[in-house]
């Protein structure tokens, strides 16, 4: 029996008696798919307890219009969490989230200054700033986040790691669509026609994996190969080849990720792969 | 018998055991002097286990200087909290602390702009992330901060509640010599001569709560007032009315904070005062 709340103090009293297992918090925006769903089977195998938490978190949007326009499915959320045996679903409003604009937030600097973060200025600090009040009011052993969102990962595992916030961060595979799409909220979005277009993002990726994999170095050379002949309808917002630390990389000598952001009509779709050098 | 250790992890596992009772940090930067023990006291008083830490914060110094001149007197500090019965020092190294350097720290907007915030830019910045730093390696259950720091008080009391930090925060009042001055580890600078000057700050700061008390409410003709004729040998950084959330009040219509940063000599003296007008 999947339970659900929307208080703060509620969910805290209801977790109070969990506290003596293991508890997993899946931090969502809702709009929940199979990406989301594989997250939350992970929680699932390893914890006693899973909270999914959903909240479109406001702090985070630098446009208002897509804030306005993102996805929200609570019914059917509630359904796929009751279907993935989640135990507690926290689905707080703004005002619990934020009663009064914070004064503290996360500054995020470095992770934070390339690929999305020049494209959506203060991105970063809200994703910080909400996931670090949701683990703090959930308190869980271990949180999932999927690694289509890799440079949120990154930046969420520095935030840990720089705060010494007492949980583990699990970074769990991107689920994808048959030809390669990776699944994502804003999928959602896509005409018939754009759906069609969408899986060239995918496709630039690969080039610039197998490009790695062949043994190209020079990220300029082969980030421009991978986007030649990019048809009209898409525009290509960034394609980087990028370190661990989300820093470019311009000679390729180790496992590096290429990520990219495309716009699909009205809809901006990101996804990144790990690419790997020939030994 | 009070424990010692260097290491969050060790400090982790010594805890494990106490935490079915109530936890309480008292962090400081050492130089223990009279101000802390009152805090050590109110949370002995109050906890079943008290854990103090030591560290002298890089991060909120905005001044290379003041950083390596802050005392540092660990030994003395050690005997202060085996005579107040603290269970547990935490005296972290610079490295344990910050391994590297830090990608998310805490940005303090409103309540950090005015008072101390204005002439130490970055100071709460530092204190806020080292603060959330300590609060998530002790996760105890209060934490005790002296209200000398009025506005450092104030800052964390924002900083839990806007991150919904698990810990409840506790004031205590300030300690002060027989003729007012407030305790402070930047006393032990002073020569004796400059003793005699530091008083001064404690007396603008009263000038201005009597003038309140007696009905005056025009926060600069108060100010003014309270700092005429103010000797050679000191200099003024501010002197400010202030609000809860430490902005600046213009006409006094309730109870307010009067706050001042008087420089002694190449010794920066902090103090403040709550002030209630006649009913």
């Amino acid at each position: 029996m999947t339970e659900l709340t929307h208080s703060i103090a509620d969910l805290r009293d209801r977790l109070a008696s969990r506290r003596s297992g293991m508890v997993g918090l899946v931090p969502t925006m809702g709009a929940l798919h199979a990406g989301h769903a594989r997250l939350i089977e992970a929680a699932r195998s390893e914890c006693d307890t899973v909270v999914a938490s959903i909240f479109v978190n406001p702090l985070q949007f630098d446009r208002k219009d897509d804030l306005q326009q993102y996805p929200r499915t609570l019914e059917s959320d509630l359904k796929l969490c009751s279907d993935k045996s989640v135990d507690l679903v926290f689905a707080p409003s703004e005002q619990e989230m934020y009663p009064v604009a914070p004064c503290c937030v996360i500054d995020v600097t470095k992770l934070g200054d390339h690929l999305c973060g020049r494209f959506r200025p203060g991105h970063f600090r809200g994703v910080a700033t909400v996931v670090l009040k949701l683990l703090n009011i959930v308190q869980s052993d271990r949180a999932y986040f999927g690694e289509k969102d890799a440079q949120q990962l990154a930046v969420i595992r520095r935030l840990v790691s720089d705060l010494n916030v007492p949980v583990t961060i699990i970074g769990v595979p991107t689920v994808r669509e048959s030809d390669g799409l990776a699944v994502s909220s804003r999928n959602r979005r896509l005409t018939p026609e754009e759906r069609g277009l969408a899986i060239l993002l995918f496709g630039i990726l690969s080039s610039v994996r197998d490009q790695i994999a062949s043994g190209s170095t020079d990220s300029a050379a082969i980030t421009r190969a991978a986007i030649e002949g990019l048809p009209a309808g898409v525009k290509l917002e960034y394609l980087e080849i990028v370190d661990g630390e989300m820093q470019p990389v311009a000679t390729v000598d180790g496992p590096v990720r290429v990520a990219g952001a495309l716009w699909v009509g009205q809809t901006r779709l990101i996804d990144n792969l790990l690419c790997e050098p020939p030994r």
